[in-house]
């Protein structure tokens, strides 16, 4: 295989020799040989390179002295072990690779107006490993999570027969069986009355958001949305170019103004406002869709954390009093199954789902077979509903202690949601700049999420945070806000 | 439940009676209520609806006339079970849904342009089940697929420590041991040196291309490709608006003309041409290379069905000459493992991976993390390199039956794809028509794929078909081949 992965350019002013050397080298940064196998002799390399015997030596001992291979007697030259213990060999080799920057293309110019430099919510991945006070949103609390029921549906999901259906190309067909369940369990909470036509399975929330925006959407149309807001749809709407108005919140959630009639389309999260959570009454609900449909205006109506509700009776939402069919629904079952699985769903028209299954067909083909089949079967054998059913008990008692510890602590900082979900949301004196708070909590093992970044003038307003329950323990809530309120304290007597 | 899926306007023309009916209809042509479940009393929900129980009543009854529910004494009403049985019971009560189209938003004249309306391949998902002789091609023969093992790995990405991981946030970074995995066993067999900082993991090859074109293109950029080519990659590009040339392909690929200098991206199948198979030689790569550094074009290299080479040394790709860092290589592991857990990738320089994975992030956060890790466990136990081997003996042997059958039924029609691969390219005599062969075929439990939909001008390219052979057992080749060849004759003799 190496005569691929290593070549020589006899027209390089660079010796062929140090040619060698660097490809080994680079090769062996990348971690890409095999660990525990000898590299290729010396005269078998230089035969299929073409080089002479002296200098693919000359390489090698170029390579044992750097400390890349070392010899062993009679069995050849291996990776020497250490190179790849180290956390980053790269950087120590920079020189190496790459060869000659200077004469590549430069990417780093080419990108600068584009997704990369949007600003993102940033989650430390290993946060829950990293920090005993994790006040982060959108996770699930793996403790809580019924293994042994979901190991049992993927078992079954790949039986013979099913791995013979993953054969086929699913672009146009979602499982049957998990648009079902999706119906009967999911969206009928809601009050949505659905048929499977009007159901497409999407990457998360996420992909529903970025379809519903390209497909109803062009270049130059106006989209609105709630200020404070979901950021990542903020970069969606400007990756798609397009003309782009924040909206005012206030506690019953998006305020009804004549400026949506100019838009195209809003997006807004009803049941449960991001981030602020609080929850749009019928009036209000009914306005908007009146407003709306008079101005040909499509709506986004993003039902995140539906499935977590507090309320026996929950709101229903927005979707289910559309009558002309101008709102988009959207929801997922991170924050109810796993996030790593990536199980979303959009529910509209079904000449609309047909374009969106169009699009999405572009985008990816379909989502993964064997993951639709093994969430149908955790729903249609009941585990989904009782794990829905512990989570919000679980959340439902960590949300009285977050009221509680929030009012002990920080009194009149925050309001308890009242539709449920997983996090509060904090509003802190004025000079609090929650950046510089974080910064300090984090030393002493507590992470939560700076509000400033959901705004569209994120400099005004620096003193917000956003208090996820859903990943930490009960016990700890108070501890933790304790630690938040001290450094508060610090900081307001500075 | 039920206060939130049905509900009485007071304000419509529809009496009260009729508006639950047709609700209470819909929901259950939707399948939407547990079939076996009592419907609410009628007490109840009169009173839930705030209606009287006699509006209610007389509800129930129409619904019981017309077939939908049915009483059981002393339980009360059941939803019939035959309605759910039907096939389709939607067509069967079409004037229920949607209750008034008139008063609806009108999506199909909304969408006339879009996705929905461009040509796509279809390939019916029952292929296998459907067609003695299935000649189709990019699906995997589930015959050879080795469950047992993948079962394993399955089971062991499901321990308590991985879903703990799972849980996490990954839109940043891809599961490292796939990565790691893919650059020395995949990668490194097409002669790719990359760092995992080079590499991004994809919803299979679609979304590489997809992500591809998006990031490196521009409404109104100019961009081209083979013709005949892979008509995904055309919608891709005419979804962006973009322009879109087409460029010749002779024996050897892809014709460099400069033509490609006018260009601000090409897509290329140089290892494999699709659909022709055809092999780019070394030195017409070196030549693209070249005039693509001089115009600075950017080039999407399609490397997909790498893995399944029959040479012992196959051409290394096109990326692997690349040192200026114009090449966006993508794949995928549709071909060698399954296509239903769409695993997909792309190499580029590392700037630009970074730019791809936050455009992926928009998109959809990040691809199922417990698929990932199932696949990177595949591949470290050596399971993937096994099946590979296996899959490549079993395609080779085909590709001879494939190659002599032609030869003996067809002779002329068709040249053996050295590289390997799935299919070969068939050209009959001008005047058949392949959609028109395809239908006989059919009937004789025979499919195919008809080729003219690959080219720019399918009009004037309706005497090519594509030949898919990884799903159909080389016993029944023969037989398929001359069930084709028996048509063909009927056509030219008609």
């Amino acid at each position: 295989m190496y005569e691929n992965m290593f070549r020589v350019d006899r027209n390089s002013h660079e010796s062929l020799q140090k040619q060698i050397r660097r490809q080994i080298a680079i090769a062996i940064i990348n971690r890409q040989l095999p660990l525990h196998q000898p590299l290729p002799s010396i005269r078998k390399l230089a035969g299929e390179l073409n080089v002479s015997i002296n200098t693919l030596a000359l390489a090698y001992e170029a390579l044992k002295q750097d400390g890349f291979i070392c010899s062993r007697d009679r069995s050849g030259f291996f990776i020497n072990q250490d190179i790849y213990q180290e956390h980053s060999p790269s950087e120590k080799y920079a020189d190496l690779i790459p060869p000659n920057k200077e004469n590549s293309f430069d990417y780093q110019n080419f990108f600068l107006s584009r997704s990369y430099n949007l600003p993102r919510i940033s989650k430390p991945s290993d946060c829950l490993v990293r920090y005993n006070y994790p006040f982060i949103c959108g996770l699930v609390d793996p403790t809580l999570f019924p293994i042994a029921s979901w190991r049992e549906c993927i078992r079954d999901s790949v039986n013979v027969i099913e791995v013979k259906n993953w054969a086929a190309d699913f672009s146009r067909i979602d499982d049957p069986l998990l648009l079902e369940q999706l119906v009967q369990r999911v969206l009928s909470k809601r009050g949505l009355v659905a048929h499977p036509d009007e159901v497409l399975i999407t990457i998360g929330g996420q992909q529903a958001l970025y379809i519903a925006i390209k497909t109803l959407l062009r270049e130059g149309s106006t989209f609105a949305m709630e200020d404070p807001g979901y950021p990542d749809v903020m970069n969606i709407a400007l990756m798609e170019s397009m003309n782009i108005r924040t909206l005012p919140v206030d506690h019953k959630g998006l305020i009804i103004s004549d400026e949506i009639k100019d838009c195209d389309c809003i997006y807004t999260t009803p049941s449960h406002h991001f981030p602020t959570t609080v929850t749009m009454p019928l009036e209000r609900r009914q306005a908007l869709l009146e407003l709306t449909r008079q101005s040909n205006t499509f709506i986004i109506e993003d039902d995140y954390e539906a499935e977590i509700s507090f309320n026996d009776t929950p709101p229903p939402a927005l979707k289910s009093l559309d009558n002309w069919g101008n709102v988009i629904y959207t929801g997922s079952l991170s924050k109810s199954l796993l996030p790593g699985l990536r199980i979303g769903y959009m529910v509209g028209d079904r000449d609309f789902i047909r374009e969106a299954k169009a699009l999405r067909h572009h985008i990816i083909r379909h989502p993964p077979v064997n993951n639709q089949r093994s969430v149908a079967l955790f729903m249609q054998r009941g585990y989904f509903d009782r794990f829905v059913t512990k989570l919000t008990r679980e959340y439902k008692q960590r949300s009285q202690i977050m009221a509680q510890s929030l009012e002990h602590y920080l009194p009149g900082s925050a309001v308890a949601p009242s539709f449920g979900g997983g996090s509060f949301w904090v509003k802190l004196p004025e000079p609090i700049d929650a950046l510089e708070l974080q910064r300090l909590c984090k030393q002493d093992s507590v992470w939560f999420e700076p509000g400033g970044a959901m705004f569209a003038d994120s400099e005004q307003n620096k003193n917000y945070l956003r208090l996820g329950y859903s990943s930490i323990n009960q016990s700890l809530i108070p501890e933790g806000i304790a630690i938040i309120s001290k450094h508060v304290n610090n900081l307001l007597n500075a």
